[in-house]
């Protein structure tokens, strides 16, 4: 294990997170309030930071081990870091909770513990939708695009981060790859941004708002989400983007190179798209009765759905009053989540069609244990490594789904409600039902399935795979 | 694929459901009921099989795929007859109602739909019960038993039927196997009525309670299930029993040929038996405000972690009314079931075992990609090809829990119901939670629910892939 590479990292994520925190400040001072919180906190992080990052380590070599710690180990330095603002300025006083709060935005989930919102001040609302956004393409991979790394390390480290059974370089370079990201991200987002103004939302509420969509996050600024606003325009933009936010990034790279040919033989995408017509048409034919005009109601089917997919878990309806079909439709679409490769969270589509193509395999093979069957996806052949590692993140995924809900049924709420809030939190996307529903929040859970919940959202956006890591004996062993 | 025979060995099986038919027409005569339904369904039955049966196939060769159909083709036919008897004794009018608790019955579910159970005929309630007894340790391994077969046709229906992810042969020859499991069965059963009449229970409950823990089914002759008799000691030797029904039949082949050696280093027997301490510990902390003394918590606890552990389904109390963490473990319990090769459902221990080491083992080689990690079993390595039969029957199985869940969440109950009563019948263990809970049953879900959860329960006992085999087009193309 090479330590020294390790530390450095952190040091240089630490000084990424203290120069992405002048945004609030400015914010804070650009509507009068103190940016006293969001100082203290940057000068801390420097005061720690730079003596580390001065002493560059002679050996940079890290293989996959280190790759998925300092993925696991940046997170949640980043978390511990970024939830002080808030207990500075108290607008969240109590640490745990504020810890919450941050690895929700961090981990693009927007599960929140605040159940007054609308009085918080504007730059510490504003640090919050940020964390979406900076959490949604990741902070590894922004580390890779503005640092020069060679090729091997920074594979490693996209590896940890993004999303999906496979990892696909866009061009050879890592760094033009995660520059590539950052540029279709910051493209999109601008545009998400320039739509909301054009709907007539108001320039803070269409910046955080964009923030909160592009990261596929779903904290908003207003205690009843975007419901909040009465803005059908709004609800469909908002709607439309999260559907663009949970398509691989490759398929828009793809598109600019002008190759639509691959772009219309992408399974991933289709699947994507053909979901979503038939949940969204599912769910509107179910919840007719719930809304004066079929107009409302296809609106609101469509943005449930696409809040849910895409994980971001924005609300303009109270979907827990809904039919328990349509509600066991939304948890599925919940669990399959978006696209690899996009900043949504969830199993993901391509991993569900590969699980699915094993499954019809494995009956195949059990009818004609000679036969070849090979799994294709878009055309080409999965190898062997890659069905069988999906059939165990799968399994180990809903294993841990088993032991969170179990963990925090102590609390005493009902199953619905903990399944729903562990599915919720692994998955990335938020609101869940009952108590943890869309008109509710997660302030009541005690301290301890706080923390259990906290560490599921970063299991969850990490793709299982790092913090197991990270808190496994077996790392820390010598040899 | 060889019709011939399959139609034959479906012959042979109808034969055997009608001979065992003469046991409840016994009993109905013996309290003087009427045994027609019996007599009726039986001359039906043998009229169709003996023209059938009197012509031996010449090619009697099976295969894998042949084995997979018998067992799912036998086990469909066993309870489109065995649910007669229910509709010409007026017990249960509409057939859609007898398939669906002939089903229970067959596959030692124990779900019922219905309400009112003490009024109904001796004779019939006899033969509800029977069906566990004659479900737990499989019609296809009581046809070996009884009839000359060549091993290799034999290992191909045994590995249809019989639980777990690896099947072994106790002895050589499959015909003396089968024997020994069905001797091993008949004694414990045997042993299990005496003490049951010794704890004062009346003789025709001792009987047919027996019948439905031996199966670990879990249909009782009563309203309020084992409740109803007010008797501890009973509760604790059923409960005891349930616990033995769930240990791998091998275990006692072992123990009568004195290899206590390889007794004591069985993993999964250790598991099992550690597994219900600590669930049945948790549960009595959890509920020692629920019961009036320290030992009525004690018993009531073991009493139904046994029952949803080894999927009988027997209910003392209504834990539906307990606290949640206390119903999360009784559901996880259902889901992990008891070893295989025992008369238990859920996904099994050992494939519990397996899978959890292969979590480990995914953790470790990501770590130190270029390591040995042998996954082992009672200390013999596990063959990869199990590893990944294991990984994929788990991600099927949830897969399979996910759509049962959302095809029955039409007929509007709560998530909790819906996926309760899923679990209940794909572990084949019976009552659920919410509607399905033990004061609850089955009686209000829709005919196309019904049918739902009735394939569920067969496809939950046969182990997912025969089910899928004979449901499977490409099963019936040529080729």
């Amino acid at each position: 294990m090479n330590y020294r590479m390790l530390i450095y990292l952190l040091g240089i994520i630490t000084i990424i997170e203290a120069a992405l925190m002048a945004f609030p400040a400015l914010v804070a001072l650009i509507y009068g309030e103190s940016a006293a919180p969001f100082l203290i906190t940057m000068a801390i992080m420097l005061l720690l930071s730079l003596p580390i990052v001065i002493f560059k380590p002679q050996n940079k070599r890290i293989y996959a081990k280190e790759g998925f710690i300092t993925a696991a180990a940046s997170w949640l330095l980043l978390s511990c870091f970024g939830a002080l603002p808030f207990v500075l300025s108290g607008a969240i006083p109590n640490y745990i909770d504020a810890l919450f709060e941050t690895v929700s935005g961090f981990t693009t989930t927007g599960a929140s513990i605040l159940t007054e919102i609308e009085s918080l001040p504007r730059g510490i609302l504003f640090w919050r939708s940020f964390t979406h956004w900076v959490g949604g393409m990741g902070v590894l991979v922004f580390m890779l695009a503005i640092l020069p790394a060679d090729n091997g390390r920074a594979m490693h480290l996209l590896r940890a981060e993004v999303p999906g059974p496979t990892k696909d370089k866009i061009v050879p370079k890592m760094r033009q790859t995660a520059l590539i990201l950052y540029g279709i991200y910051m493209a999109l987002t601008i545009a998400l941004f320039i739509a909301l103004l054009c709907t007539k939302m108001p320039l803070y509420d269409s910046l955080v708002n964009a923030f909160a969509t592009a990261g596929t996050g779903g904290f908003s600024v207003k205690n009843a989400s975007i419901g909040a606003y009465q803005n059908p325009a709004a609800e469909w933009v908002i709607a439309s983007f999260m559907l663009l936010f949970g398509v691989n990034f490759n398929i828009y790279f793809l598109l600019l190179i002008k190759r639509f040919g691959d772009v219309l033989k992408n399974e991933e995408l289709r699947v994507y798209l053909v979901l979503c017509a038939i949940a969204t048409a599912l769910v509107t034919f179910n919840t007719l009765s719930y809304f004066p005009t079929v107009g409302d109601t296809v609106r609101s089917a469509f943005f449930q759905v696409t809040t849910l997919l895409s994980t971001a878990g924005f609300a303009t309806a109270n979907y827990d009053l809904w039919p328990s079909f349509s509600k066991t439709i939304l948890l599925l679409v919940m669990v399959i989540g978006s696209c690899a490769g996009s900043t949504a969270g969830g199993l993901k589509i391509s991993r569900v069609i590969i699980a699915v193509k094993n499954m019809f395999r494995s009956v195949k093979k059990t009818i004609r244990p000679r036969s070849v069957n090979v799994v294709r996806m878009d055309g080409e052949p999965v190898p062997d490594a890659t069905l069988h590692a999906t059939a165990s993140y799968i399994s180990i995924y809903f294993a841990l789904i088993v032991v969170v809900t179990l963990l925090i049924s102590l609390d005493g709420f009902s199953i619905e409600t903990n399944l729903a809030a562990t599915l919720a939190t692994i998955n990335n996307v938020g609101p869940g039902l009952g108590a943890v529903g869309p008109a509710g929040n997660y302030a009541a859970f005690s301290p301890l399935s706080k923390i259990v919940l906290t560490l599921t959202m970063l299991i969850g956006r990490l793709e299982i795979m790092p913090m197991l890591i990270l808190f496994s004996p077996a790392t820390w062993r010598k040899g």
